[in-house]
């Protein structure tokens, strides 16, 4: 059996989930704490790979041995949680546990994954959403917000997303399904919802940026069918800062 | 007239809201931001002294010229929160600003004051509350979270709180009157919400932590006319930690 464990972090100290030459990733403070708790090197898998800045809430991985496809431990399952997070820093923190089949993949055993982006909109910057919302202080109005809204419900459904990828990116496959979007406002916040059976390279944050300038009225819902239709980046709206984003919950 | 402002601020990192010898203050930021845009030494008066590591949604504040009770300024007021703000660091904003009589004093004028006290309570402390709730992490039972309700209710109207003072501060009077006072469970945090005419140094901490020991069902909630009767700050329970309180709203 592999450990599967539920991680939630704040993304702003680190280069991202995945190792990097450069910067620290949640991946290597997993790694470290994983091999102080068990006492030999683990193999962590995760169930995504979120940019540097990015937050989590339900993020999964799998801890095994190393070269291995399970992990042997005398620690009572409930007392993992704990154990893992005393070796970590206190921005991240292992919540949950349980051990799953060997053949369970953290990544490629995803049936839905939901994300959620928060923006601020109201001229000041609650201090306590430093680095955890994207600042944007022209007010959307409730005109606007009716028009992401819409364009949201346009973007639902089985489509291929290219116009919604970052450039560089290699997959087999540019062909998503978005199962539910909605977008809400919460006094001065504005909550973006996505659930997907699979997310592209900077799929939410040029999803959000689109729709913050169809809210703005730059563009309008209509255009959507025909950014989808290019495949072309260029299309789309600029990507909104990775501050926003939370890898909400993912489901196996 | 005065400048009243309406401030927000993560206390962690300060000293509390009055300026120190040691340690930088809240008071200490809004004077040199207010001397930078309004071009002369401003007194500042706050309508509390929040200690270190408390924050603040709704803290008001005064400013006028230095040994004036009036301030004069060209800038339109519906600039100066963003103005001021700019010459804050980020854990601090002015989010409003408004003129008032010079007879005003944010302090002896307030009304009533609204604190808010937030308890993670969950074995894992959640990373996004780090620093920002008290971590208690042995749960609760609903039944003890009824008799905190009922200590709550038995704590609100006017008495004598020398009992929840802290020791050696100084003040005419140590009878207050509580007009609200609510204890909420939200998914893993406990919410205490409590108003009232003013407040003794430390009251709300001492509250909460008194109340999480008859939650915890170390007290009965029927000891509290006795421990208010005592006027004996030995009588009441411990000190609630300073991160998990935030001044809510002032009325004046």
């Amino acid at each position: 059996m592999k450990l599967r464990i539920y991680v939630s972090y704040v993304g702003t100290a680190y280069c991202g989930y995945q190792v990097q030459p450069n910067g620290v990733s949640i991946q290597q403070m997993l790694n470290r704490a994983a091999e102080e708790v068990f006492g030999f090197p683990c193999d962590i898998v995760g169930c995504s790979r979120t940019d540097a800045g990015v937050h989590a809430f339900g993020f999964c991985a799998t801890v095994s041995k190393r070269g291995e496809d399970s992990l042997v431990t005398a620690i009572p399952t409930e007392r993992i949680p704990l154990a893992l997070s005393a070796h970590l820093p206190e921005d991240i923190r292992v919540y949950d546990a349980d051990f799953v089949d060997e053949g369970f993949h953290a990544r490629y055993g995803v049936l839905e994954k939901e994300y959620r982006y928060f923006v601020w909109n109201a001229p000041i910057l609650s201090p306590f959403k430093v680095g955890r919302a994207y600042h944007f202080p022209r007010r959307i109005s409730d005109g606007g917000l009716e028009a992401m809204q819409k364009a949201a419900l346009l973007l639902c459904g089985t489509h291929d997303f290219s116009s919604f990828m970052a450039q560089g990116s290699k997959v087999v496959s540019t062909v998503r399904t978005i199962r539910r979007f909605t977008v809400a406002r919460e006094g001065d916040k504005l909550v973006f919802s996505v659930s997907a059976d699979g997310f592209l390279y900077n799929m939410v944050r040029i999803l959000v940026g689109t729709l913050l300038e169809i809210g703005e009225r730059k563009r309008s819902p209509e255009e959507i069918p025909a950014i989808l239709e290019a495949r072309d980046r260029n299309r789309a709206g600029s990507t909104a800062p990775a501050c926003g984003l939370y890898l909400w919950r993912v489901t196996y």
